[in-house]
């Protein structure tokens, strides 16, 4: 199955609990839009693109499962929903930008209130679909820049996971491997909620590609012994300027590769792109609880003494000169980004 | 009490078991020196000043719980302990430093057997002295370094535990805070054996200067944020031409701070220093058991799915590029590190 489903027999929404991966698999089911908001902060889903699939759902359950009765009492109740899944999370551009996308359609829709419901769920459907799309895109263009032989270090979860179906960075992965290149990967633990070895390993154990998880302190190792030839992650933002948003680590991750000569590549969908901030500065980073950090065992034992306290930022900024290139759906980006990002982008 | 005391009484040697920290204190007392290189092994007692003064205290058990009649068959017996001392872990020099300098002693000594194990525990408890001498040197050179109201970020445990007594780079911290300096500390949890949140906050909440714990991949955050104004670890070896292996992830953290001009200190006292090796390319890399990366839970269950292998290399090298500067009991040490390191250790 996806990461996200819609179920039209019941008019509700699938979704795989990732809390819950690897130890057990689970789906839940959602039909109220403020549960799928729930659903997006307590990352039972989590990825920038599989965020903003669940989002687009979130509004079709909004306007499934409104009592609304006239077409505009129907839109105000919809945009209010807008609003409470919009800011379930603040980092990843994919949420706001699918939320909008939902609103721009019902905005201008006319007809009855059973239209704009069918309506949403098409353009919701519609979200996911070309994300799977969108995909296969991204991994067809980027698995030219695995070669045979390669050992890949990547970060957190951009898998099938992270997306509807296939996943950005590791669908390029993927793909290389499915190509029938030798690859192994290095899976970043990323901590501290461990997308990397709960998730990723688990989904390359699946798929059968070699892997080895190491610590996220571990990957200069590997890359200044020249142990690591390409390294991979996603994007959740994604600045004019071609700085890049990501699940804490990543900024280390790419200093590390880029002292060492090793390439970078950031995989995302142009949706990443917010060309409203000028640089990754203007990105708002979401700070989070810091049970995340505190609350692992070690041994069984607790890891931190009673009563400690811990920051925990969730993103960090990948400034653009430590990139080597960018695998979108429309083709790999090269420097100078911010040039060649306006002119892919004026191709759409 | 000390991280490891000579009970002169019970002729024994008393180590607070670091396995256990935070969640329990206890204090574990050895009378065979194969049992200290297991505990060596086990990180029982970690920090490579505190190895070097556990396997010394390891050479005088065995002279002290020896059945060897004559002090020919004593000393032979001593060199096979050195021998099972000395390989317990690979990476600081401390160790072998440690072994190499009672056997020195124990090689040029006459009289009688029972002279020899007196000498031999003499020479332990004298290296363990100077270490807790040494460390309040450093301490003093370094505060100096540290200004009012700065927020600094520490690797793994320097402090009491990792010593004797006082600490290395978290000495440093101490002394400053000792000072009257407003300073908070940022502690990296240090994975795989999260040194950090499990030694480092337990020593700094019994001192009680504030600081906070983050995951290690989140020092960029904090240094690229500007929210962070200085960088202090260990070393667990330093080549000739100042490269420092250290802790893994003690590197990327290194690189992170260099990109965003904020100092980088490594403490150490001159017997970390391996003028045998030429640059840190040559220093032993330790690589320990895949269950230290794979055997945390995370809310209770399972961080790897089942079957998951993992790489884990215990320390890493940082080029001397990378440092500001080294605080030794000698003074401090600035570029360029191999010119001035020769000069320092002439003085000696």
């Amino acid at each position: 199955m996806r990461t996200l489903e819609w179920d039209y027999s019941r008019t509700e929404l699938r979704m795989i609990n990732q809390r819950l991966l690897p130890a057990r698999f689970e789906i839940n089911t959602y039909q109220d839009y403020r549960d799928v908001a729930a659903a997006i902060r307590d990352m039972v889903v989590r990825g920038a693109p599989a965020i903003g699939a669940a989002a687009g759902f979130g509004m079709a359950l909004a306007a499934c499962h409104s009592g609304a009765q006239s077409l505009p009492d129907l839109k105000a109740e919809l945009h209010r929903a807008a609003d409470v899944l919009k800011v379930a999370r603040p980092t990843a551009v994919n949420l706001g930008w699918a939320v909008q996308r939902m609103l721009t359609v019902i905005d201008s829709q006319s007809g009855t209130v059973e239209d704009l419901r069918r309506r949403t769920v098409d353009e919701a459907v519609r979200i996911a679909d070309e994300d799977v799309e969108i995909n296969h895109r991204m991994a067809h263009f980027g698995a030219e820049l695995i070669q045979d032989g390669d050992t890949i270090i990547h970060h957190c979860n951009t898998g099938a996971l992270a997306v509807v179906d296939w996943g950005t960075a590791l669908g390029v992965i993927r793909q290389a491997y499915a190509d029938g290149k030798k690859i192994k990967v290095l899976v970043d633990e990323t901590r501290p909620r461990l997308q990397g070895s709960r998730l990723t390993a688990w989904e390359l154990q699946q798929y059968g590609i070699p892997y080895e998880i190491i610590s996220d302190g571990a990957a200069g190792y590997f890359l200044r012994s020249g142990q690591a030839q390409k390294v991979f992650f996603g994007a959740d933002r994604v600045a004019a300027n071609g700085d890049v948003a990501n699940k804490v680590g990543s900024y280390m991750l790419a200093l590390a590769a880029h002292a060492n000569h090793v390439p970078v590549y950031s995989v995302f969908p142009i949706s990443s792109v917010d060309l409203s901030l000028e640089n990754g500065d203007l990105i708002p980073i979401e700070e989070r609880d810091e049970d995340e950090v505190l609350g692992i065992q070690f041994h069984g034992e607790p890891v931190a003494p009673q009563g400690a306290h811990a920051r925990n930022p969730a993103f960090d900024v990948t400034p653009h000169h430590l990139f080597t290139g960018w695998v979108t759906e429309k083709g790999i980006v090269y420097p100078p980004f911010k040039k060649n990002l306006l002119r892919l982008m004026a191709q759409q």
